[in-house]
């Protein structure tokens, strides 16, 4: 069933935030079998919210709309849906009684702005908000259905599961949305799509898509399956793309490099310390990102100044003189370095150029050494990564946890 | 002058991406006069996008639409827009001779599918893409303009800058947005609305929002001016904040807490180290994201495990035992243990319980202390934070930081 979320404030549409309670409706809408076609960012604007609404209602059959169900002037999402529907407003009172009980348990008398809040659409179902002021309202039209939650995503979202997940379940959506995921490392994106292509393309009615970031190229598959229908197709589909990638797949469960990385070392028995340089923090703050870390994590140091290198791993003076900082030299000095420090199992190093300063035509920026260590095995790889600074630095943790997996998974040198 | 955004592509539409490019797009607007009004998202179906284009013509005077102009199937942007336009599609031969260039170049036959990135749509001007090979248009069409830009926000941007903005400058926008911050550290949002609404109610004419994030607060205001027209009140309001708020204030020209703490320790002639435990990393990772920051950022430890306390910090065992990791103790002795192990002028420390595991009812998860040493000072404070593991640890990196702020701004205890 094709479904359209609107978000409603001013604020969304400046140029540093973003809507995000959309990706959280998203998921439950096609858990629920609708289809999301289309959604919008308004203003703060009654007449835009109006014809938006109204264009909504002639094309979907599902508009959730979130936001401007508060108490002041900005809050006009109320009035402008009754416009958009020609019904009419009314107080009720049992809100309203709601509503004076809520301020009398907090000591404030309430300002009689906090009324609105208590208006409702004609043939509106009240939706009860349990963690806030603003109730919702489940509107049908016609064949359509219009929904009105509050834009805070914790009242958002306990509104959505408490009162509108069963009356859409209800709805009994004729299909479900099934999907599947790899998480690919080591490759680009093009390489991945042109070894899995031929594959997916004998798929016609599986939607196959290809997100790259950082490094990282997950592959989707999704496909809707009517009722009762199975998708073993989907299943297979999976597994013949997994078998064509290889060990380039890190995960077909949605997990992160950091989680898969945690797994192989609470599986072994390993603990990891890590020594960081052009990173200075984000390796470990990934590693640590996953609860529980601290059972194979032990930290390490952060030697952003060749002063440290020297102080707390051990790397000799002249080994950064004569081969610089971003060397292989020092890359597995660093890792060796921080193993012994630390008295862990895997040492894992990071040293480069992340810019925009600081390169050179030997060096360029871009340029990271990352060094591994463990009772038997020293080494190291290298890269050029494109980019600016963040970039740099970013590619680097995934391409630093993508060789750490890949040397836990063998006892030789990485392949 | 009014304009509306639209990003098409059916992965934009999935529960876990959100399209950027409007954030850049809105902030370029802006700045030449237009007013965003309304973003869209819309997916790869040519019916969707059709009708789409056909209301945004209707009802805005600049349209810009990005993504959907690849080779695939799946980029339908420019015969949806020819159809909503009613207008015909030709091929370009300057252009189809230019992509069999650039496939030439890299010794690749051109497939026959790369023939529909030469498809012009009538009246279009063509807009170059000097970084990627799908050209962009800009299409006249009665009093609007409808803008079509590739996705990859690498292309989409450099094409803006070198052809939509001197185009869109041409148009001679009648309007510009003036605009003033405050970041805001150590007050929350509630604390700082109270304090500043009496002041900026007194300017109508002038749109003041509050943002709030992982204990930041923005205070934003901006005001449409016409040509010529100078905004004093604007930089009387923002003085007027400012001056109520005190030494909360750690920017009023829109610098991050790290780039503030890294121009004190700049000037100030000061070194700084760390040393990290539940953050272990994320403090490092801010802080050495400003550009430059190896000039004051030495480095430190990540003491994820209590034996790295003792052994890197000297952290002793019997202050671990009675005290525990999250202690009073613990964060000032790491404070100063740090600064002595690398040889540092200031060292700040970060011991809490992230969760979701290891609270207690004494010590329960969301409490972090921060400790601060310098040659002649070392304190430590504490706070305790709601949220889950993320959010606990985004929560410590700015309440560190901001407290590291306040321990340079003065040489006695911190206010």
């Amino acid at each position: 069933m094709r479904a359209e979320i609107i978000a409603i404030g001013s604020e969304l549409l400046s140029p540093d935030r973003v809507d995000t309670n959309s990706l959280y409706l998203t998921k439950k809408l096609n858990e629920a079998g609708f289809e999301v076609r289309l959604k919008s960012v308004i203003g703060d604007r009654s007449d835009d919210i109006e014809i938006l609404l109204r264009d909504a209602l002639r094309r979907s059959r599902m508009i959730v709309a979130c936001g401007g169900l508060g108490p002041t002037e900005d809050d006009l999402t109320r009035t402008a849906a009754a416009r958009a529907l020609r019904r009419r407003l009314y107080v009720d009172a049992a809100i309203l009684e709601g509503l004076r009980r809520r301020f009398a348990q907090r000591g404030i008398r309430m300002a009689a702005i906090n009324e609105r809040q208590a208006e409702v659409i004609e043939g509106a179902e009240i939706l009860e908000n349990d963690v806030g002021s603003a109730p919702g309202m489940w509107i049908p039209e016609g064949e359509a259905f219009l929904v009105l939650l509050p834009g805070p995503p914790r009242e958002l979202q306990a509104m959505f599961e408490s009162h509108v997940q069963p009356r859409i379940a209800a709805l009994g959506a004729e299909r479900r949305l099934e999907m599947k995921s790899l998480g690919v490392h080591g490759l680009t994106e093009s390489e991945v799509d042109s070894r899995v292509a031929p594959i997916y393309r004998e798929y016609p009615d599986i939607q196959t898509t290809i997100l790259a970031a950082m490094g990282i190229v997950i592959l989707r598959m999704q496909r809707w399956l009517a009722r009762g229908e199975e998708a073993n197709d989907l299943a297979e589909l999976a597994c013949r793309m997994e078998e064509e990638l290889g060990a380039f797949v890190f995960t077909t469960a949605g997990e992160s490099l950091a989680e898969v990385v945690g797994r192989l070392l609470r599986q072994s028995g390993q603990r990891l310390s890590i020594a960081e340089s052009c990173t200075a923090g984000l390796v470990g703050a990934a590693i640590s990102s996953v609860p529980g870390s601290s059972d194979y994590f032990q930290g390490g140091v952060l030697c952003y100044s060749n002063e440290l290198k020297t102080i707390l791993c051990g790397v000799p003076a002249e080994m950064l003189e004569s081969h610089g900082a971003v060397s292989a030299e020092v890359a597995e000095r660093l890792a060796s370095g921080v193993r012994a420090l630390t008295r862990s199992d895997v040492g894992l190093s990071v040293t480069g150029i992340a810019g925009p300063g600081g390169g050179s035509s030997q060096k360029p920026v871009g340029l990271v050494y990352v060094g591994l260590a463990d009772a038997s095995r020293c080494l190291h790889r290298h890269r050029r990564f494109p980019g600016d600074r963040t970039t740099v630095r970013q590619l680097t943790v995934n391409y630093a946890l993508g060789l750490l997996r890949r040397f836990l998974m063998t006892e030789d040198s990485i392949p």
